[in-house]
């Protein structure tokens, strides 16, 4: 597929996305469980939630472009879950894994916040404006879970510096 | 190593973090010379500058720790310029892959936006005042480029969109 302009640039950066937000899915589970704070249990449950609505919202963006929901291996994603991966590997108490975890879950969310951030952005630009608003929906989420994930760390970072 | 305290795993994270700027040093030259809007290639040209300043605070930030610089491969942005790379070798309108540029650069942004804001939190926590000073620096000067870029990308999709 050429890609001639904004509208072909703009689905190839949905199809990665919607393959980011499956790898999510696979991978807050493993977080879930290799966390040790309930708090942080709960909050990467609450978005493993989320991320399945805005599973959803993109399979509604793909609708409104005409398009059929597919996937495109999002490079990005794969790397920042194996550095998940390694953190969940190590030898760590379990306050520092703990933070260590946060700091990785960070980093996913920001790779979402500036993912949706430019398909909005390209949406609004090529007047899907419906799109737009489910794809600042999901921006919004994104956000407040990195927000929220900033909380926990306020508290689970003290105790690993302990 | 085992990861007993937050200390050790500011260390840690501050070597995958040393990483990610040599393999950004690395990954600038060619997205200046895939981009085709001169404003575009001043940016990353800017942005290399500013990246090895950046370097030298994490030595300083190392010294100031009482530790030799090191790097940790990091995973995710090994990642992330794998993506970039993909989006170079794109059969794309120039202005388009100009925009895919400009995407891919704000998910390197984000990524050292989570890392440093972490960083200085860390180093805050640890009584490492100086330390958090200078990540403070780098964290203003990564939100700063990532506006940047938006400014760019708010002339370049307009003439993608065409």
């Amino acid at each position: 597929m050429k890609l001639e302009n904004l509208q072909k640039l703009m689905l190839d950066q949905l199809k990665d996305t919607y393959d980011a937000e499956h790898q999510i899915t696979k991978a807050l589970p493993k977080m879930q469980e290799a966390a040790s704070s309930p708090e942080l249990q709960r909050a990467f449950q609450t978005h493993l939630n989320q991320t399945q609505s805005q599973i959803s919202r993109l399979e509604q963006v793909f609708e409104m472009l005409g398009q059929k929901p597919s996937r495109k291996a999002c490079k990005g994603m794969q790397g920042l879950i194996e550095e998940g991966n390694e953190m969940m590997k190590e030898n760590a108490d379990s306050d520092v894994r703990d933070a260590g975890l946060i700091a990785s879950a960070q980093k996913v969310e920001h790779y979402e916040i500036s993912a949706y951030g430019t398909l909005r952005t390209y949406a609004n630009l090529l007047g899907h404006h419906q799109a737009a608003d489910l794809l600042q929906q999901t921006l919004d989420e994104e956000a407040q879970t990195d927000e929220m994930l900033t909380q926990i760390a306020s508290k689970v970072n003290v105790q690993a510096a302990r």
